[in-house]
């Protein structure tokens, strides 16, 4: 098989939704979302098994019901950096928010992460849509959807300007010319947009991969649109074999429609995969798992947050799904509009979305070593994937993966046995974006 | 002498002001200014040398006539972050603007240097007064003086409420009580002042030194009177010796007028040493940088940042200072309105204005290792700073400190020959902050 499968890393701390009671695991240190060592351990590990990339994700508001890992955990570019100068060759992804960050605050921070690690950064764009991180920024209400992604797409337009500022040939530092700059290598932006107004150019210049790999997140018809849009990498939502295959048909056609290239979009699925000895095993591990993480009351509270921190306690769970469409209509929650509708078109009671929800964070991977080598050749064979983020509970579980199901996949011909690049870029198979302004000076001189 | 002396090391890369040609030193990497090794080896050679932390400076602007070092460098809390993991008692300082980032980036930043660091984090406040800078944050012209200096100082007190979020006790983390965090030890903010609504809490808890070191550069009135307020660190603008004496003990009043122990604000100048085999060789090879570096057209682009990039070019150098008082009123660029002020006071000529300013930047401590710290003594105990930020144009010059001058000052009874603590403030003498709802609950209990 010629299509290489990638591999990134999910580190989810003391735990993340739907694993309240990890913390509770012996083997779990109590700090472990605020050890910068857990994060350096994990990276040592996923770079020791070759996997692509460290993938962090985030968020800014919390109350006292949020998973332990959201409660308390470093911020995503100060962590990477960090992990930068203690690996070699994995990429670093880093969830930052277009929706309450400067484009040229992001634009210099992820080029410098880009720098310190040799060309290894990626920022996965998200946009913030609950009222309690806007609330931590100044406004009383979240932005609506459409302007939520309008910013996005722009702060990403705007980002990728700044960090062409320099062309790759503009520091000669030449002694003898006494020419340390080639000043006409230096371009300002001037970009006066809906929604930014950023003149540049950015101080700083580009790094071995050109520009960070732009990763993102969408699952609305809108999110979908963006990722076919800028993205080159997307952390998509899971589900079944099936859901998977639409999903991924779909982000590549879209990507075509855009005129991209279909292969230049790395598809992610979250793989939080496990495995034991034998099949059986890990099929008990697996049911002990979920029943301990989605008792009903958390499974609720979380389905609650899609619809802004919305309290279901109240209801009965065995009525049909209770009428909240003006939560879901609020700033244009679009996963919470998906449920709605689908509780409405199937006839679900409130326990049966929330059961639903539940499975669809159930990962397909259980199993022994041989089983989950198999099961994620038939899934990447049917294209669902290009890559899989994988979360562990325990550095056991990791070793686990790594010891026993990665040399299975590389037998299969479907992992890589030695890194191709230095670079993020180059290990995903992804080109590195000619600067826009020697493209456009080698366009005019023919 | 009981006062302990403190050093802090700033790195200028390539060159910064008045650094326009160490580029060309074929000691110099071309590339220092944004090669994280290069920074990685400073801060092990201030650790080595026990020096109290590592000072880095920002800006967001450039074009093509700014000094090397700005043109293209590390984004400061990245740098120091990749720093905090390759160093173990080293302070990590950073600066950020309060005009351009939002507090609860701000907060959540320099608490995950904190928290990577093992307490080690300090935050140099800045207020941005370019139109160059403002006009990269969808302004077309910086903010005035009274609102830059205000939102400064809500800043950080939003800053301080949100990194007090959390007790120090707020997490048990005890499976038998089934208790990871104890709800009552978590606080909002619910800041709403003039210049932000903040309603927290922040997703991040205090690390061994409480909070991290606010420093801060007042030179103007209001910059005195905001550092005496809420700095704990100043990076002081030097001069002669009665220039510092006046700054020190002003400011040291300033802030026993605010009800703090002046003890609590560590005043830091800039030192800028040459060392050298002898006085003669040292004071040789001062004049021959100092006259390298400060060449009228460069004195004169450097001049000119203080009126707003301000072109002196057209003027005769030996006629009045120009008449441009419109310049520094502009958005109350207090700098450019005491060089004004001095210039009509002592009816000074363009050249005289331009040449004292570059001599005000040159260092006092010049000669061989025995001189440089008998003048280190001298002024130390004139009261003039608590410590110095000392930059050296190559490793070579360094080395030549920390062999032959760092010794003197410990035999002297001047310098730590261990450090103190683990964290920054430890080393600084600085107190750790009691968190402020665990002080009110003591004042409420009695």
């Amino acid at each position: 098989m010629s299509r290489k499968l990638h591999l990134a890393l999910h580190p989810y701390g003391v735990g993340g939704p739907g694993q309240h009671g990890l913390w509770k695991d012996p083997r779990v240190a109590k700090d472990a979302s605020i050890d910068i060592g857990y994060y350096l351990r994990q990276a040592e590990a996923a770079e020791h098994a070759l996997f692509d990339a460290l993938f962090i994700v985030d968020s800014q508001f919390i109350n006292a019901t949020y998973p332990p890992h959201y409660l308390n955990r470093l911020e995503p570019l100060t962590l990477l950096s960090a992990v930068a100068v203690r690996t070699r060759h994995l990429g670093l992804v880093g969830t930052a928010s277009s929706t309450y960050n400067s484009p040229f605050n992001l634009a210099r921070r992820f080029a410098s992460l880009d720098h310190i690690s040799g060309g290894r950064a990626g920022w996965n764009v998200v946009t913030s849509f609950d009222t309690g991180t806007a609330r931590n920024y100044g406004l009383d209400e979240h932005l609506d959807y459409t302007t939520r992604y309008g910013r996005a797409l722009e702060s990403v337009e705007v980002i990728r300007g700044l960090w062409d500022s320099y062309e790759d040939d503009a520091f000669p530092a030449d002694p003898e010319r006494g020419l340390f700059l080639d000043p006409d290598k230096l371009h300002a932006l001037e970009h006066r947009g809906e929604h930014f107004k950023v003149a540049g150019p950015l101080n700083l210049s580009r790094s071995p991969q050109g520009q960070p790999v732009i990763f993102q997140a969408g699952v609305s018809e809108e999110g979908r649109d963006l990722a076919a849009r800028v993205a080159e990498g997307i952390y998509a939502p899971g589900g079944s074999l099936a859901q998977a295959q639409e999903y991924y048909a779909d982000i590549k056609r879209r990507t075509a429609a855009h005129g991209r290239d279909p292969e230049h979009i790395k598809i992610f699925i979250n793989g939080g995969p496990v495995v034991a000895a034998t099949d059986e095993a890990a099929r008990l591990r697996e049911r002990e798992i979920f029943e301990e993480d989605n008792d009903l009351e958390r499974s609720l509270a979380l389905l609650g947050r899609s619809f802004g921190a919305y309290d279901f306690t109240g209801h009965d769970l065995d009525a049909p799904f209770p009428d909240i469409a003006h939560l879901a209509e609020k700033g244009g929650r679009t996963a919470a509009g998906k449920i709605i509708e689908r509780a409405r078109t199937e006839n679900l009671t409130l326990r049966q979305v929330v059961t639903s929800a539940s499975e669809f964070r159930r990962s397909p991977f259980v199993g022994a070593p041989a089983t989950v080598a198999e099961t994620i050749e038939k899934w990447f064979a049917a294209g669902t994937f290009d890559g899989i983020n994988l979360a562990f509970r325990t550095f056991e579980e990791l070793d686990l993966f790594v010891d026993g199901v990665v040399p299975l996949l590389q037998e299969r011909g479907l992992f890589r046995t030695e890194y191709e690049a230095d670079t993020l870029r180059g290990n995903l198979g992804l080109p590195v974006p000619e600067n826009r302004h020697t493209a456009a000076r080698r366009a005019a001189q023919g």
